[in-house]
C-alpha cells in the first residue's frame, strides 16, 4: 500500500516520520507543495492521498488523481468547503477529515489570550523594551475577580470553561444546544442578552453561520459591561470589526484577543516586513493597539494538535483503503 | 484617631479613599515619600503609621515617631528584615505587616509565564512586529502534556497547582512540610531530585534561607530534562545566575521566567532607557533572550493584591490603636 501527502510542512516531519515506522506495511511519500492538477502526477502508484491546503481542489486535479485509481482522499484538517462535493462524487471518491484533533490547543490559547489582557501584558513588554522596571502603571487584574461568558459549550468551549474554574472564575455560559454537564453545573443563562450583561470577558466558541455573521455588533456592544475584554478563537466573521474598532475608540471594549479576523486571509499566511505594510487598514488599526492582542490562526498550532492532525489523517487514509468506513467519513451526499 | 501613611502610591489612591470612606472616625493623612527622619514629623498628631519601603527604617525616623507618642507601625507588605527590631523593642513599638495579601496574584502570573513560554510568545511577538503572519517555525506546547514540578506548596504553590490541575498538567510536588490535601492526592515525590527527574517544568515557591541558596545550581540543573523550562516568583538567590545561564547556552535549559533575579535591586525598579543599558551584565545576558521572560518582581502587583495590602494595613494599624492584638502582629522579641 503506498499513501501520498500533499502539502508537508517541517514541524509535521516528526509525527509523519512516527508514523510510517509504525505502518512498515505502509510506503509513504510526500511533498511540501499543495495538490494542483500539475502536483496531481507526484501521487501516481499511490492507493490514496493525505492533504491539507487552504486554496480550492480543482476538478482537474481529482480528475488525474482517479485516473491513477486514487479514490481514498483524507485531509489534516477540519474544514472540506475548498472540496466541491460533485467532483468527488462524479469520481467516486471518498473523504475524511479531522474533526477534533486538539479542543485544548485552542483552549490554552484562548485562555493565554485573557491572562495577557489582564495583566496588560503588551504595555509591560513596550516598557521592558525601553528598559523601564518600575510597576506603575501597568497594575494587572486576576482571573478569579473576573466573570467570563463563554459563547457556546462544545468540544473548545467546554475546555475554557475547566481551564477558567482551576483559576478560580466565574462562569457563564450561552449555548443554542446545552450540554448535560455544564447544565448541571448551573452556568447556562438564557439569553445572550443576559451574559452579556453579567461579563467582565466574552469569548466566542461558536462555528460560522449565515444567522450569527456578526453577532458581536454596535448592539451587542452596547449591551455589554464598560470596559469588557472580547476574546474570538472561532471565526473572524463573528465580530464586525467596525464595531469593534469602535467600541475600543470610545473606552467601552477594554481589550481584544483575536486569532481570527474578519477577511483575515487578506494578512494572515503571509510576511508584510513591518505591521505599517499591512495591506488592510482595519487590521492594521487594530494591530496598533496595544490592548489588542492579534495572533495569526494559530490557536491551533501545538506539537499535540499536528501529531494528531497527522496520525488521524494517515490512519483514516489506511482506513478508506482498506475498504473501512472510518466514523470520520464525510457525507459527501448532501 | 488619625493614620497617617507613607510611600503612597497612586494605584493605591482608590482603595485608600474606599477604606477612609469607611471610617469616617478615622482621619487619614499620606505621602508618597517613604518614612525618613526628615518625613517623620508628616506624621506629628497621628496615633498610628502605615508604610512600605524597600529601604531600611532608620532608627532616628523611628525615634522622632516615638517622640509624637506613635506607638502603633503597620507595613503593607509580608517582609519586615528593613527593620532594627531593637529599635521597635526600644520605643516600644508594635508592628504588624501583611502575611498574605493575594497568593493568587503570584500564582496566576506564574503559570501565564509557563504559558508563554510553551506557546513561544516571545519569538511570535518579534514575528509580529516584522509583520510576520505566518505559523512556522514557532509551534507550541500544551500544558496538559506537560509535568510541572512545584518546589514549596504553601499559600502560592498550592494555587499555582489548583491552575495548572484545571488545564489538565500533570503535577509532582516537594516541601519540607507535607499538606494534608496535596499529600492525599498523592502528588508529592520525596526529593528534589525525583522531581527534577520527572519535570517538564519546574516552578519555586518557597521562601529564601541560607540553606536552600542557589538550590538551583549546576548540580541541580544536570539532574534535569533536557529541555527543562524553569520559573521563578519566589527569591531571585534561589538561582545561580551562572548555572542558569550555562544551561540556557547549552540548551540543556528551553527557557527561563523570572519575576526575580539574583541582585535585582541592580536593575528592578528603574527606567534604564533600553536593556542595552542595563547595568547588571548577567541580567542584560538574560533579557536579550527570546527564551527567557524578566518581569521585575511585579508579579504580585494586582488590583486585587493592592486592596488588600492597604485594607489589611489600615485595618491592622487601627487595631493597634485600639488596643487589640491583630493575628497578624509581628513578633519582635526574637
Ligand atoms: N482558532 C483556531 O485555530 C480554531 C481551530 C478549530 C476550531 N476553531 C473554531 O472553534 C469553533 C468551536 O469549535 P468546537 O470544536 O468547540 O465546535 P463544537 O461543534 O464542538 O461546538 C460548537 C458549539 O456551538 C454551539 N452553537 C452553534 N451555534 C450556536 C449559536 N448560534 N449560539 C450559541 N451556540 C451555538 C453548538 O451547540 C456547539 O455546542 C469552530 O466552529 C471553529 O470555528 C478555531
Ligand atoms: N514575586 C512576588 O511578587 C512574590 C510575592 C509574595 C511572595 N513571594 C515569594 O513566594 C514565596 C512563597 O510564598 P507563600 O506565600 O506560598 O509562602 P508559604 O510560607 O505559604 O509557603 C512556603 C512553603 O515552602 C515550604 N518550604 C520551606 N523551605 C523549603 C525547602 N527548603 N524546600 C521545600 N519546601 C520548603 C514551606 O514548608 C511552605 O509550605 C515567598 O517565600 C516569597 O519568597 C514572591
Amino acid at each position: 500500500m503506498k499513501i501520498f501527502a500533499y502539502g508537508i510542512r517541517d514541524d509535521e516531519l516528526s509525527s509523519l516520520r512516527k508514523w510510517e515506522a509504525a505502518h512498515p506495511d505502509v510506503e509513504v511519500g510526500y511533498t511540501g507543495d499543495t495538490l494542483t492538477p500539475d502536483t496531481a502526477k507526484l501521487a501516481k502508484g499511490s492507493n490514496g492521498v493525505v492533504t491539507l491546503q487552504t486554496t480550492p481542489y480543482e476538478r482537474e486535479a481529482l480528475e488525474k488523481l482517479s485516473e491513477y485509481g486514487i479514490k481514498s482522499i483524507s485531509i489534516r484538517n477540519v474544514g472540506f468547503d475548498n472540496f466541491d462535493f460533485k467532483d468527488l462524487n462524479d469520481f467516486g471518491m471518498k473523504l475524511t477529515n479531522v474533526p477534533v484533533y486538539s479542543p485544548n490547543a485552542i483552549a490554552e490559547h484562548t485562555v493565554l489570550l485573557m491572562g495577557r489582557l489582564l495583566r496588560r501584558v503588551p504595555e509591560v513588554d513596550v516598557k521592558f523594551d525601553n528598559g523601564d522596571f518600575t510597576w506603575a502603571p501597568t497594575i494587572g487584574r486576576e482571573y478569579r475577580e473576573q466573570t467570563v461568558g463563554v459563547i457556546g459549550t462544545g468540544h473548545i468551549g467546554r475546555v475554557v470553561i475547566k481551564i477558567l474554574q482551576g483559576f478560580g472564575a466565574k462562569v457563564v455560559a450561552y449555548d443554542v444546544y446545552h450540554n448535560a454537564d455544564i447544565e448541571k453545573q448551573g452556568l447556562y443563562v438564557d439569553s445572550l442578552e443576559e451574559l452579556y450583561k453579567q461579563s467582565d470577558i466574552i469569548t466566542l466558541h461558536v462555528p460560522l453561520f449565515d444567522s450569527n455573521k456578526y453577532m458581536i455588533n454596535d448592539k451587542a456592544i452596547s449591551q455589554m459591561k464598560d470596559g469588557v475584554i472580547i476574546v474570538n478563537c472561532a471565526r473572524g466573521e463573528l465580530i464586525d470589526t467596525d464595531a469593534l474598532i469602535a467600541g475600543l475608540d470610545s473606552g467601552k471594549i477594554g481589550g481584544a484577543g483575536l486569532d481570527v479576523l474578519d477577511n483575515e486571509n487578506s494578512v494572515f499566511g503571509h510576511k508584510w516586513g513591518s505591521i505599517d505594510n499591512l495591506p488592510n487598514p482595519k487590521i492594521k488599526n487594530l494591530a496598533e493597539r496595544l490592548n489588542v492582542i492579534i495572533t495569526p490562526h494559530n490557536a491551533f498550532y501545538t506539537e499535540t494538535a499536528v501529531h494528531n492532525m497527522i496520525t488521524v489523517a494517515f490512519d483514516s487514509n489506511k482506513a478508506l483503503i482498506d475498504g473501512e468506513t472510518p466514523n470520520n467519513l464525510v457525507d459527501t451526499s448532501k
